[in-house]
């Protein structure tokens, strides 16, 4: 344990792809608990899409990340010191430390892990918050029924292979779209899905609509762009699009040319009577997290869901792992190990 | 009775709004029911703006009309002749004779109305299709609780009148959207809307989001186009829009300029958490038929729900009718008395 805090800031709001000179590092003291808080430590810092919408000063489900604010982030910390009776020195919590070594807490949002949980990195991905936004988005209104088929695309990262795999559970057919051979050829022969398209083949909408003869009956959105180009003429009568994410579309300065395809799109929900619903996780805690807690440790212990991590070691990369991550480079779910 | 049937058949398909060239009059002996059959005499012709989509040589979730053939649309007979052992000479009854004086049926897809039924067109309306779709769009789709703010399109038609007022009768506050302003004083003052909004007005938008200091929660979408992009900015979080129709679209060529627009609107559905769901009535008669003529009587019987008719003369009048239909110029349900 040193004696400084090196943190990462919103330097400045990024035009497009963020570039490492919108973050600044900085160094501080290590903050010292007042009475009832804890000073945390972080082990692992998750990175995640959703990062990118907070760093922009627009409207949306939560505030902004505000100029020279530490970089907001899911964490698995250790207790450090406590002032605090309900938590011990040595405890591991989940908290939301964003990009640092430390933090305080009061106790305010924090959740308690396993202590000797052998791999708390899991509390970020597939038993965390990415896991349980596939769990909610697939089943609660993706609505699975046993021979349908399920297109997830980004089927490789943290909430892509979770889809896949808990469709699969279901009974459905399982069709990924991910970026590349190797992920392609890992989400068959890995996860088990029965056909993976690699985005970047020109006639993705030809192997698309081949892996799908009995068209679409749910489609997973987390990337939009061409893929969602792809699913569109695929959708069956009565399909459902739960919406959790448009990676394609977070980095546009601009929307795409016209013609003004929303009347189109609407149409075709109107024809083929199709449901498209948009969620944000943390509306969902109360209501189903005890029941995918359940669910997915079970699915875990019998090996009927694997998981794949992106680790990257040392803070002072998180940028750069970010910036990668809406590239698309890493491979299964992100996690810089801090400490 | 006389010895000839008039008949409409599709002419030719329209390019953009129908003309009556695209409806040819036709005159054919009066068809013979065969044992088991029954002959109909159409007493009322339903026009709504379904039809439009079917005049289309396009996929939809119905085959189209061909060319020679005859107009589809719902109808309010009596059986005339029968050989149908289910049937008497005289019995009222909902079938689908289309735009034509009779028509023979074996009794397939017939549903017997009360002989001594007051005012046989409401199977048409209120009490039919219309009503039907209002009641499972606005209820099971759009979910509305009290105190909420629900909106209407085309809010003085056969669908729209019953949306609002359902939603009146469930504790919503209710806005209603309506071309002009008789239509709009009939709305507030007749059906008991909070407000009405004429879709004319150069200030739509403004005036919308004035009727709407909470924003909107549930928006019915019987229309599209200007009245929709009113509506967008002002949904709220977790908002449901039941996609009931378009008809700001239905004649259109070609797509609006760009630029498109899709991207911006499913990115809003995301942040918002926002469900549009599109549904076609004829799906739903077998869970809900049920509870909505037993809800509906009951709501017209008490003066809970109020209606309005366009009754035109003659059905030599239908493709008039039709085109000013789609061009807005009906207040209430449209139906053609046949004889």
């Amino acid at each position: 344990m040193t004696n400084t805090n090196r943190r990462f800031v919103l330097a400045s709001r990024p035009t497009g792809f963020p570039t490492p000179q919108n973050f600044r590092l900085e160094e501080s003291q290590i903050p010292q608990p007042a009475e009832g808080e804890v000073l945390l430590r972080t082990l692992y810092l998750s990175l995640d899409p959703y990062m990118r919408g907070r760093m922009n000063d627009a409207p949306s489900y939560a505030p902004p990340v505000n100029i020279d604010e530490v970089m907001i982030g899911g964490t698995v910390t250790r207790v450090e010191e406590s002032k605090n009776p309900k938590f011990a020195v040595g405890d591991l919590v989940l908290s939301t430390n964003g990009w640092q070594d430390y933090a305080v807490s009061d106790g305010t949002g924090l959740a308690r892990l396993d202590n000797d949980m052998p791999h708390p990195s899991l509390a970020l991905g597939v038993m965390g918050m990415p896991g349980f936004t596939a769990y909610v988005g697939l089943l609660d209104i993706g609505e699975p029924k046993p021979g349908e088929t399920v297109v997830v695309s980004a089927a490789t990262g943290a909430v892509g292979s979770a889809v896949g795999q808990i469709a699969k559970l279901k009974g459905c057919r399982v069709i990924g779209v991910a970026g590349g051979a190797e992920k392609c050829r890992y989400a068959v022969e890995e996860l088990g899905f029965d056909a993976c398209i690699d985005r970047h083949e020109a006639d993705l909408k030809e192997q698309l609509a081949a892996a799908c003869p009995d068209g679409i009956d749910v489609y997973f959105e987390n990337v939009g762009g061409a893929v969602f180009d792809a699913v569109l003429p695929l959708l069956n009568v009565h399909a459902r699009i739960p919406v959790c994410g448009r990676i394609a579309s977070y980095n546009a300065t601009s929307l795409p040319d016209g013609p003004d395809r929303s009347p189109a799109l609407i149409g075709m929900l109107l024809v083929k009577r199709i449901k498209m619903q948009g969620f944000i996780i943390f509306d969902h805690y109360e209501s189903r997290y005890r029941d995918f807690v359940k669910d997915m440790t079970g699915w875990l212990a019998e090996g009927k869901v694997k998981y794949r991590e992106d680790v990257v070691e040392g803070l002072e990369n998180a940028p750069a792992a970010f910036i990668g991550m809406l590239n698309g480079k890493n491979f299964g779910k992100l996690v810089v190990k801090v400490s």
